[in-house]
């Protein structure tokens, strides 16, 4: 008997409850699952933030702790969680932000907008060039960036990608360190933010890499609303240097409704919903994970805590 | 030497005799072109609606009309014209078509337009299925049809297509004939129109197509305006059986600006840019086309005179 506890909001174990139970029982694993177990007794927690574990030290036998999401900012820097992290690599969450980034790059290449909300009756042609000349960066390429640079590229996209440390994506233009995010910003008519948000990352686009950026450049932020100094922002879409912004991310979610990024008629807010982790494929994830730590194997998606991610 | 007409709007003639020129100098043909030849010294018309020539009979040994538009339907049907007529289909015109017709597909699969067009601040969560759970169709298997088809399968859409005749294309679920159009009709959350207009596709989507999509489903018409009865349309947004549509093409065009079209708040008015011919790449086409008939070999793309396109 495996002994699951699952800790986060209350509204997610409606959710998640039965897409677990079926994960696990097709995985074969003979587990309790609970929101309520002693803590000396839990082998491994699946976590969200805000739920009711905040301590971890008490969870002496705990194997592994499981995150519901990708970005593991909330939880990686406790000092009490000393047990393995690994955050989720959801192939459904994977998808949907595809779908959204390539939906929002394709909107601003093709300048949907113009003809979404026009009011008047005109008939103003505006042929866009081909995507193949269309300049595209991509800021961050783990698992969620190569998908969405490979999705791109496969429209014909120009994509060139950034990483801090070193990485290869077949047929993109890779570029890494502080000169390599000088020559992808130099380039990129639409800019897609997907790095993680560590310390290291926060506030990457600032006053100072706003203006590397070719002025009329459109920003997608699917990634984290750390990546982003706001006010720096905000000052460079007033001026029209960044045509447009597509934001779903933010430093406090919901966007308070007094932000100004509300009012700014050159930002389009979106409710943090570029990828939501789907139950159904995200189960699985967590019962492969307890198979493995079962059986002594090394866990998928391990958060590397120097890194951060 | 070869003398080649161009026959289109005075306009075109500056958009296109420098790609033109380019194109015939790299393939090797030694060619007059000119907007005012002798009709009997004319061995191949580049051709476009509007233009100064509507008698072919006196061109008498012309080899070929070379048209620079994909849609044959204004021409096809001139009695005079006896000589080969080839339609255009460029790289570049797939590409684009492939690129408004993903984004718009993308947008309406995202709900985009909730959060382009909002006008309060509030942060309204609505996760879309993945695409692999959103069923579209696409009327049509022509060349830019199955691009289409091809492009939606690989962001995982579940693509239906329907082709008057019966055809296959790679990893899409292909219907044909009547009965065909109603099992395509009846899943497609999202409707894309890619026939030619010829007399048999006239009003593909009338009131009795129309009702037999799914409620709440979104029309894309890239293809020709003459597929749609647009009072039929116009009733079934009112009544909201059709969510919305996104039209680029139209019966008349511009679009008259007192066309209810316009006026219609769940009608999106894109004006004719879905796919716009590239004179680099057409151009291209045109002397590969010149090149064949001057070796005897057959023309590509010819149109077939009693199918229409």
């Amino acid at each position: 008997m495996i002994n699951v506890l699952f800790a986060a909001r209350p509204e997610r174990w409606d959710t998640y409850e039965a897409p677990l139970r079926t994960a696990f029982a097709k995985a074969g694993l003979d587990v309790t699952l609970s929101t309520d177990l002693p803590p000396a007794e839990v082998d491994y927690i699946v976590y969200a933030p805000n739920g009711p574990v905040t301590d971890f030290s008490p969870y002496t036998r705990t194997k592994g702790v499981l995150s519901l999401w990708a970005g593991v900012e909330k939880i990686v820097g406790n000092a009490t969680l000393t047990q393995p992290l690994t955050r989720m690599v959801d192939e459904g969450l994977a998808e949907g932000m595809v779908e959204w980034v390539t939906g929002h790059v394709l909107r601003y290449h093709l300048d949907m907008d113009q003809d979404i909300c026009r009011q008047d009756s005109e008939w103003q042609v505006h042929i866009p060039p081909l995507a193949r000349h269309r300049k595209v960066g991509i800021l961050g390429l783990g698992e969620l960036g190569t998908a969405c640079a490979r999705a791109l590229t496969a429209l014909n996209f120009d994509v060139a990608g950034w990483s801090r440390s070193p990485k290869s994506v077949d047929s993109i233009a890779c570029h890494h360190g502080a000169e390599g995010l000088e020559a992808v910003l130099g380039q990129s008519e639409i800019l897609v933010l997907l790095l993680p948000a560590t310390p290291a990352t926060e506030n990457t686009l600032n006053a100072q890499t706003l203006a590397k950026l070719p002025k009329g450049a459109r920003v997608v932020n699917p990634g984290r609303g750390e990546l982003i100094d706001d006010d720096a922002l905000l000052a460079a879409l007033n001026t029209g240097h960044i045509a447009h912004a597509t934001l779903d991310v933010f430093r406090i979610e919901p966007l308070p409704t007094d932000h100004p990024y509300w009012a700014q008629p050159n930002v389009t807010v979106t409710p943090h919903i570029a990828s939501e982790t789907r139950p159904g494929t995200a189960a699985k994830v967590i019962a492969e994970n307890i198979r493995r730590g079962e059986a002594g194997e090394p866990f998928l998606y391990l958060v590397d805590r120097a890194a951060g991610y």
